[in-house]
């Protein structure tokens, strides 16, 4: 379409939290008319969208009702009724991503089969229907320690994970059909998220470096660009896009990596979607991650990806000890600083490590972006 | 306020225009609750608000009704009832700027003896009750051409301005209660935006320059930073400190500016809230327009005005020949370009030389930007 009529920038989205408020903050500025589905009528996109639908998004009748009104769909969570949307796609809607691809990142299992099948490096693993198999192995000493168990579909947000160290944590193992794989040897945690367009067209963004929450398991610091090599930027940069390639996805993938202390860059999960790890694109880049999906959505080329300013995100996440109405210490002190851009959620409530809105810090020195990070994050804290 | 509560995060909007919206998308940051007011169903902010009213916000009982719902108010546009606004003042609510303010800006003759009383530098000027004044003084011989006749209360986006080139003129005056002004011999015309808060502290933006349509009278261009001297600029600067500071005013201010051929800055005239000649701050500017007008309201501190890139800001205008449901041609071409912002303020009708969006250019060097920013006004175009 070379001239783009009002009628046409109309998109349905699937779950209205933090990213999805996030993309209707982007589709705001042309104006695209957006609609929402989310079973939380106090979710952060319900006053934002044009229109909200209160309801479930796994339900197939919910789902597929929803889907009617919009021509282009898309999620900002994997955990949809893929049914309905496939349903939708037969009756001609353009559906972002795909749900057969959805299917794949839901279930780590098939994830990590479709890694295999399309030579992308991860972690090598062994697919097991339950615990009770988990511990035959374990009691015939076939597994060497320490390992990681994942669950196949209970996953998110570092739930569903777990470390067996040795054999006397078998007696709690995560039930259900779950991975087992290799504990590697992390030297750094990178992400790279590639946009691909309908026309096969690729563009990535440069690759970042992630800080985790010791207790959490949750992102707190994002390092933008990752202090790395030039040959291990250019090597994540190429698996993330051998990666969308080879889910011939439209849309933006987000593809978390492990860099090994050998050297290696294995692929740990991917995102189908708008991600924690390029929130920051929204200041520090010329084209945002939100922009860059609805570009892909709406059939505009894609946007330089290009570094505008060195960037540090920090997540808001709720204090420990606080649980109830969320309120917000320290706002305004991390707001007099220079470059610091908070972005709150607007979740009503707040519980220990639920996040609740994310900083970004942008610097011309890496350094002291890093610095006034830390400083942020100290500075700024969720209580009820 | 050192905790924000949500509950205080809320902000009543006079106007829903594109103003209105851009002030609603930076609120979106900081999840502010924002109820807005207009006559039009389908104004910019009519999806975008938390609440909606649909009403004038000249009225008095209307915007009294509205203003009661929230303790900050705000407006996108000066022709607001402002008894209304002083009898909520007197209730407590606070009133960005100030009605009294608002009462002299309204007023063009009021604010050119504003500036008179405060040894604010502008054009000479006389005041006249009609036109019959007018024609007399002509006939007399005691006044000199050219000048410029403006309307007391009449003028926006250029109407209510007349050049009076000679006798011949006089036929065909501005009516009503107005001012001639010396029609000044402009070199460029300038624009300051400042904020002031409760605390007295005060941030400028660096200067811009605008080029106008020749036909239009609305700025075609907008040059950020103004390609002027450091000298000019401090005193611009200065001029633009003095004037907020002469109102006692909080919140921001646009004051736009001449620099005439001798090197003197007058100012023409000034606008109490965000400003077309501030657009660019969203992209080009650390902290954006928008986002230090909700600083000033709620109690947080000034950010900073310092320039992250070169911008040059173009106004998207309705076609000539083209009056309807607005389409967007060559949209995607735009877009293609690095650094290209498109903000489109989704009027549904377009009709010649209406504001219907802007593109903000943003360039580490300003002749790339400025020749970019040309080929963008060719390739975009609103029809119907």
């Amino acid at each position: 379409m070379d001239t783009l009529r009002p009628q046409d920038l109309k998109l349905a989205v699937l779950g209205g939290g933090q990213l999805g408020k996030m993309l209707l903050e982007a589709a705001s500025d042309w104006n695209i008319e957006c609609h929402v589905l989310d079973p939380d009528p106090e979710c952060s996109c319900a006053h934002l969208a044009h229109h909200f639908v209160c309801g479930s998004f796994s339900d197939f009748d919910t789902v597929y009702a929803f889907g009617k009104n919009a021509d282009r769909i898309t999620i900002e969570i994997e955990h949809v009724n893929t049914d309905a949307l496939r349903q939708l796609k037969k009756e001609g809607k353009r559906i972002f991503p795909d749900p057969d691809i959805l299917d794949i990142i839901k279930d780590k299992g098939k994830q990590k089969l479709f890694y295999e099948d399309n030579e992308i490096p991860t972690a090598s693993f062994m697919l097991l229907d339950n615990a009770d198999e988990l511990r035959e192995l374990i009691s015939e000493q076939k597994l060497n320690f320490p390992f990681v168990q994942k669950s196949c579909t209970a996953g998110y947000d570092g739930k569903g994970v777990k470390i067996v160290r040795g054999p006397q944590d078998a007696k709690d193992l995560l039930e259900g059909e779950h991975l087992v794989e290799d504990l590697v040897d992390v030297e750094k945690e990178l992400a790279v998220i590639v946009a691909r367009n309908a026309d096969g067209d690729t563009m990535s963004y440069p690759p970042v470096e992630m800080e985790f929450h010791p207790e959490a398991n949750l992102v707190e610091f994002l390092l933008a660009p990752a202090h790395v090599s030039d040959t291990v930027a250019a090597e994540a940069t190429r698996i993330a896009i051998k990666t969308i390639e080879a889910f011939q996805m439209e849309g933006i993938l987000a593809v978390e990596m492990f860099l090994t202390k050998k050297g290696e860059i294995l692929v740990n999960e991917v995102a189908p979607r708008p991600h924690n790890s390029g929130h920051h694109t929204i200041e520090a880049n010329y084209t945002s991650q939100y922009q860059q999906l609805l570009r892909c959505i709406f059939g505009i080329p894609l946007g330089s990806t290009a570094t505008r300013t060195v960037a540090v995100m920090v997540n808001i996440l709720g204090a420990e000890g606080y649980t109830g109405d969320a309120q917000y210490a320290g706002l305004q002190a991390c707001l007099q600083q220079e470059g610091v851009y908070v972005h709150l959620y607007g979740k009503k409530k707040t519980k220990p490590f639920r996040k609740m809105g994310h900083a970004t810090i942008v610097h011309q020195d890496a350094k002291k972006a890093r610095a006034l990070a830390a400083v942020i994050k100290d500075t700024i804290k969720v209580i009820s």
